[in-house]
């Protein structure tokens, strides 16, 4: 049994500590929660028979406590990281890590000295259907991969104050596909190519930023991948994903809350994808808590460790780059 | 709040207990665990903070208790109801309330006598699919109702011991589908007829029952119903239903795990229906517990009570005796 | 090369014409087209370098035409066929022979006495979607059979004029799909049951017909077979089968025009089954030409003779008494 | 009733012939058929009541002959128009009219100095699906145009020869999807960016060319277009497009030749996309050939001319020009 320490009970927060107590239930003692603002939290800790504690410290100067599961405010992810593995805990952490390649090696490097697990929670790596596509493809099933194509359409749409403030919309949300494109391919990106425009939030335009954008990624093994990302689709969360390899095409598609279709003299009606992403991702928030506390009790590699998070990160400037200087950018561009 | 015990710790009630302390944690306490053999009982009731009660009697006789969820073994359904709405509790049970006729009609009376909420778990009614179709049939989208067919194969299936002693294949497993048939039609059965063979499982050929079945049912509206039912399919749980209407058709067609395509010279691969009962209706096991407990709240009428069930258990009795005789035989030769 | 003539060059006659002109120019030199009424039969004829007839007994009493194509109204056919195979030549004709087992029995003896090729057009056995689900099915790709279901919902829908003098839908419609049955079981047929309702056309009920009919057929094998039928869909020609077996199961769907889905905040709609017969089941026309030259000059069997007619036939005669009687009907009480 | 003559009796000549003859059967007379080759001629020809003639001047000095339907090599397409325009002749031809830039514009004053119909094969905007999709696209039923991607991976795939001397996978493969982002945009392109690579076919590297790419074209209205191109796939013709709008999402799916589903424990298979482009595009062969005959017989203007064939002309030759010089490329830098 390992003791955790969930960090931040916001909406993910509680999530997390969903599956600590039940998926986990087996390997895992909630040991505390602990949260600066939350206003529940000593109900919420007793419930769940875990101490309350309001500041981090108490969290990182004790002794019985061997892992954190972070889900504080993005902004804070490096330096609650960066102080917790420092205190020899293993970490979890709600993606990204930070959007400074610096900073993101600084924490690989951490992870690295002081032998702890750490995991970010790039969650469409464990959602079933993103996962089953990438075994099909690795598994060589589609013998060579030559081409990758993700989707990417926000439903029900963020608000415009938080589009302005998230780092843009490829550190924000292409950030996913091409962590995937990473996870299919196993390979190196090289160049880069983006367009956009913004469309729905002209105001977007003000910062070099679009709600609509494609880039094509070359990757070293041949494999050409490419994203078409939008900030808002009307008909749900679009979230899909293709491969085409020398022996066949892999497809996973949307999940939709029903299977009911309805037919009238107007047409076929069927449901439209799930709608947004608490539905649509809920098992593999379970997932990936699974999985880090799997690496700590089986003493296994993290699935998705910091420098994995590296070539994303590099992606999503190197695109945020093109689409600013209407070029293409060679990956090599980017530096720490 | 509404004090309710779980009467029986296995497989289905601590489904039940889960949805009971999460999904109606706002207008429940979970005040006692009854069972009379389960060896964690009390570790259980500790962990949700409940009493441990090993006599149903210690239960009836706590006046605490306002209501009580029922998941204890089949043949002890009648027996246990019984003394539950007598000692003036709201009941909650699994199907089916009996195999008698008369000992389900002594529940709706008693049910009637004592003023409580008394639901049975026919759960496909509480099933997202079945009821989107149902409510798109009854709200009259697709015009009058004129035909109706379930389909219903078990995946992985009964052992054989199970099959020779669950009352045969229509009390067991198409009085689901019956049951269906009432909740879309809400008409009265008139006549049936059945055919069927026992081609897996000729051993069911002694007792007069069958392992493959299709049975026709008229309804007085003039919809004409049928079910196809099998003991197993190889390739999952299949379960579905379709409608014709004057202006339109529904079709609620299974849930698969995962939605990837998968394509090579081969063909197209993609996954088929849920492993099981378990899966495919984990989501109307918690529906029905919530509805229960929304009518005791509420006031409101119990969403499937005992004179509701007895539609399928009549029709189920019309075919289980279509089949023996060869020939087509009205409800109304079904008497208590 | 073989000398056909068409006789009969109605709406079904000139989709004839069109296959024995393209697809089996090879083998095939349309030597002479008989109709006693059509206006335009000298231009007609003379288009496809054919003579042009008027009477029957001129065709037949050629030496030189080898085999007719059949394509007069239907209480016709009986007559033409029998004094066609008399005059020794090969003879394809549209379903169905004649509703009388006796004079299907007759047309059987004929072609066995002059053995000349005769082939009736139960088209559905030409069907792309159908024949390869029936080959996966006596493959025994999905095991032994247990259980078929067919569906067969007419669109746009016949007049009730048409209805009432069609011989009931058991006879006109329903005979399609029994007819499949018997192919993909290629076993016996032994106790049928049907039940039925009259609603959109009430009319049928003062002859007995129904517009919607369900009934359950036990075949010898075991297999137990049924079918859903309605006068009319709104949504289109819906055409299906489906089969379960011990190993699997094999669906048939329908056919639609475009394969467009289209999403928006009110769901996602698709395309209805096709919109007829004829564009539904062009190909199967088409393809019952070809095999019936294809025998004739391969000297092979007749894939469709009037001996495995008489399945089809009896089931309906079973089934037409079983909804009139409102009693199972065994298919050993239909006699000739 | 116009005369037309058929220019090329090669495989697509015979296809266009059979329209000729049949869909257009009541609006035009089959004059000639002219092929300087073609073993069959006189024969083809006497079958159709046609003139057959082997020197295209005669064909040109004839003035009985109104138009012509052009299907000879395509490195004769400019040519053989320029001098039917002179002529006179109303002309279609199948695509590409040439991949310079010069004489398409030349194609363009030609027909309009001379007033007659011209009208080019792309034949995917006379396809039903890919029509249907642009007609909701263009219709607004998706609000404004955001995001286009199509997908066109070819099969079973052509011949290295071909490969090496057909002027490059965009100019040759890919022109057909960026002529239906013309289409569906009705927008100028304005810059455009490629990557791609020659994994199956590597020696296509020695001239600069791929076998597999992506590429995006920034269009002013605002629409963000891409393609993905394979010279194969293993599974089947794979062509679709999918387009995002402000008030929804529309997808052409592949087409398959069953609509069959088989289930067994290994997966549930269905049928793969189309074999080659001559099944699945059949329907766009004639239809093109009608629009060409509507448009000489009601005075309409073609349905696709020269002008309209200079957008995805100047698409394809940017993006050659990006893959090999690795940038993005302006629209405007294409000059003739």
């Amino acid at each position: 049994m390992i003791n955790v320490a969930l960090v931040g009970a916001g909406r993910i927060g509680r999530v997390h500590l969903e599956s600590l107590t039940t998926k986990c239930a087996n390997d895992v003692n909630l040991h505390t929660i602990c949260d600066g603002v939350a206003p529940d939290l000593e109900e919420l800790a007793a419930d769940h028979k875990a101490k309350a504690v309001r500041d981090l410290e108490d969290v990182l100067k004790n002794p019985e406590i061997d892992a954190l599961v972070i889900c504080t405010p993005t902004d804070t992810h490096f330096n609650v990281i960066q102080r917790s593995l420092s205190a020899g805990k293993h970490v979890f952490c709600e993606k990204p890590i930070s959007q400074s390649l610096r900073e993101t090696l600084d924490v690989a490097e951490l992870a690295e000295k002081h032998k702890k697990v750490f995991l970010v929670g790039y969650n469409r790596r464990f959602d079933l259907n993103y996962r089953k596509a990438q075994e099909i493809v690795t598994s060589g099933k589609i013998g060579q991969l030559q081409v990758l194509h993700a989707t990417n359409y926000d439903y029900p749409g963020a608000p415009l104050e938080y589009l302005m403030d998230c780092g843009g919309i490829f550190m924000d949300q292409v950030l996913h596909d091409l962590d995937l494109l990473r996870f299919y391919t196993q390979s190196e990106p090289e160049v880069v190519s983006a367009m956009g425009n913004a469309n729905a939030f002209p105001e977007l335009r003000t910062i070099g930023d679009a709600d609509v954008v494609n880039c094509i990624i070359q990757f070293k093994s041949g494999v050409i991948g490419s994203v078409d990302c939008s900030r808002f689709a009307t008909y749900g969360y679009d979230q899909r994903i293709e491969a085409l390899g020398t022996k066949g095409g892999v497809w996973s598609e949307n999940k939709t809350t029903d299977n009911i279709r309805y037919s009238t003299s107007g047409g076929t009606l069927s449901d439209n994808p799930m709608p947004g992403f608490l539905t649509r991702y809920m098992d593999s928030y379970a997932n990936e808590i699974v999985s880090f506390v799997n690496s700590i009790v089986n003493n296994t590699p993290s699935e998705m460790d910091a420098l994995e998070a590296i070539y994303s990160l590099k992606m999503a400037a190197a695109c945020k780059l093109s689409l600013k200087e209407k070029r293409m950018v060679e990956i090599s561009e980017i530096k720490p």
